[in-house]
């Protein structure tokens, strides 16, 4: 099958173990199938491919969360990159574009959309197969919902209305977020979770894109993406659409959409340096800092630290948890990158202390910094580094300085590991100059 | 009047702010008069002086507390330092010999002995000042206790009882703590709490000293010190001592041993980087991380971060902190120095990087290591480096490289910021040889 995942998402819900840099469903936390830790994304790219060994997978994106995805899924995966942000219909569009003119996919075949995050069993994945399979028949309506049976009337999901209540039933309406009185009201009806997973032929989201935005192809729409107007999927298609089928899916499929929920599934209640004394209770505690916590009473907690801040917080309350992270959020403390990962040590107002891991036969940007000095000590790994032009190698116990104004680079010859010191009066992730560099 | 401070104590119960550095006695969290933040001593010593300009106080302290007492107080006090731990009756019998032999005190004078951290308010330390007046006065008892008067029937505390309920009578017996139904059952006979405040005129001290112990004066017992044998005040006098008077102390006196005490009197509910929703009840803060701490509904607890670690507790449970503070335990990971101070920001398995701070004026010692290499990367302020003997002068963004084996020391001309990049297989504090160096 063709699938589409959505990888959108906030560095709020799950922070500080979630960032601007890693949304949530990079947080490595669920217990995989060799006993090591995995992220949603892994585990949901993992069921997949148990399901399906041919899926051809395209992951649509933006370009701050592809690092991340490569350094967890590996190339294992395409991923269609938005240039910019124009809501879900502009980014489904391009990667149906991408999908036909790139991988060849034919107008008949039918794709699959669905978030890259749902915490589900298998057997959701069996039921997003068969959705394909439905969307894909000579009979099929043009689009092909899942709908999930609701287990207790949330207030935090959108419901489907079928007409009856066979496994697959013409749909009547769209409701939004009810109250939980008319939720129950809903499922009495026979109402359906919408757990935001369609499917059709991609000559339908084809012709639904040309007759709303002006382009060729694939690279004519990534080249002038940031033309496009913002629009939901929801509003340009679903709304106009009269032909809607909805798929009745009766497994476990839960939103993991916050601290709260996403407690319940994480592989340990105690991740990471922790002591927890026998009096606590219903607590979650992730801990990825080197330092350790000690709990002692705590009730119905979750409680996560990393380098870019502390969370303590009642189960229930840490849903609210938006609003607090926005007060406090600044430039991203640790970051996965294509070439390996960043962690901020210390910030003084004159200097910041960085520790850079550069992997294998990686590189840094050959750049410039206009306001700050940088200093390089070398702890392990032997590699190269490039200064104004001038190439020179390097061992644990090296020292490298680079005055502002400098060009300069590394190269890992093998894994680097590298303190670096910034210093000067304006240091800013902004005051960076990229270069050219021919070796 | 002559006062000892007895400054020993623990470094466990108010982890991660203490360590086996700082004890919770120099933890700066209660509120000074200008508005910023106090230790228990430097509000002690501010209480003695406002009571008694005159005061003459020496602080009975072990070495590793001696950076810390001249950091706080500076040198407006003496500091009698423990060669070895040898229990309080040897540590009060070296700093009444100090008291004699060095600070020239009169055998007819009393001295009151004071434990350095109580919580109380000024009518405390005019009790003290009279307690000196008692016992210095012709008709004293050999010993003349403080007890304080009970408002609750405490487990935690000993109990003294009073012969009769006068504000000075003669001690009938001591209790050692009781469960709560005894306290109650001596409360109502009238018994005092014992608060460790005692006084006595000086040659007492000194005979009872020379009965037990073999030295010739200060300088003697300092060198001899490790000789001697562990023995309490309280065996060694107060139990063989029948003329022993009680005076009453009916104000504040607070024992703040452990978080949850501690709380009752801390500055501030949140101190540092923190942020609390409105849900949050009883609950104090301490933040002396540069990362922001988020708060959710937390409900009646103690939540503290240092470069040691994280503490999240109940304020019940947080009395019974020292196991779970055992089994976390390693190398303190800042401390206040005689020249400054140091922070440890990283530790990896082949490298610690650790920022330093160093006074204007003040230099490390000269010394070399022999299983690491050093990186000096200068952040802030001018200074020197000596090494191997060469003088350098050193300005922010100089960096210096010090192999395993080199003899170093770095002085600061102006107050000096370094981050320091320690390199090696088995990086530990012991690993340091010190040398002379002559200027």
């Amino acid at each position: 099958m063709n699938l589409i995942l959505l990888s959108g998402g906030s560095g709020q819900r799950l922070w500080p173990l979630s960032n601007n840099i890693r949304s949530k469903q990079f947080v490595p936390l669920l217990r995989g199938e060799n006993g090591e830790y995995e992220s949603m994304v892994q585990r949901v790219y993992r069921q997949i491919t148990r399901e399906d060994p041919n899926a051809r997978i395209v992951v649509a994106t933006a370009k701050r969360q592809v690092s991340t995805i490569l350094n967890q899924l590996g190339d294992k995966v395409d991923v269609c990159v938005e240039p910019c942000r124009r809501d879900t219909f502009p980014a489904i569009a391009l990667a149906c574009s991408y999908l036909a003119d790139v991988r060849g996919v034919g107008p008949e075949e039918p794709v699959v959309v669905c978030p890259v995050d749902p915490y589900v069993d298998d057997s959701y994945f069996a039921a997003v197969h068969r959705l394909a399979e439905l969307a894909g028949a000579d009979d099929a309506a043009n689009l092909t919902l899942m709908g999930v049976e609701p287990t207790y009337p949330s207030a935090k999901y959108g419901y489907i209305i079928p007409e009856t209540a066979d496994a697959v039933s013409r749909v009547t309406a769209f409701k939004e977020k009810p109250d939980e009185q008319t939720a129950a009201e809903y499922i009495a009806k026979g109402a359906l979770w919408n757990c935001g997973v369609f499917a059709f032929k991609l000559k339908y989201l084809l012709q639904a894109a040309h007759a709303r935005m002006d382009f060729k192809g694939f690279a004519d729409l990534q080249q002038n993406y940031d033309k496009q107007k913002k629009i939901s999927f929801d509003y340009a298609v679903v709304e106009q659409e009269p032909d809607i089928r909805a798929a009745r899916f009766a497994g476990e499929w839960k939103d993991v959409g916050s601290w709260n929920t996403f407690a319940e599934v994480m592989a340990d209640p105690a991740i990471g340096k922790v002591l927890m004394d026998d009096t606590c209770r219903d607590t979650n505690v992730v801990n990825q800092l080197n330092i350790p916590i000690i709990c002692m009473g705590c009730q119905n907690m979750v409680i996560a630290a990393s380098s870019d801040g502390i969370l303590v917080s009642d189960k229930q309350r840490s849903s609210h948890i938006k609003p607090f992270v926005e007060q406090v959020e600044g430039e991203a403390r640790f970051a996965e990158k294509s070439w390996g990962s960043f962690t901020v040590l210390d910030v003084q107002p004159e200097a910041t202390t960085i520790r850079i891991v550069l992997n294998e036969g990686h590189r840094l940007s050959y750049h410039s910094h206009e306001h700050r000095d940088e200093v390089w000590t070398i702890v392990t790994g032997t590699g190269r580094t490039v200064i104004d032009g001038t190439v020179r190698r390097v061992h644990p116990g090296d020292v490298v300085t680079m005055p502002a104004g400098a060009k300069h680079t590394l190269i890992a010859d093998t894994a680097l590991q590298v303190v670096e010191v910034q210093i000067g009066e304006e240091i800013n992730v902004a005051d960076k100059t990229k270069f050219e560099l021919n070796l």
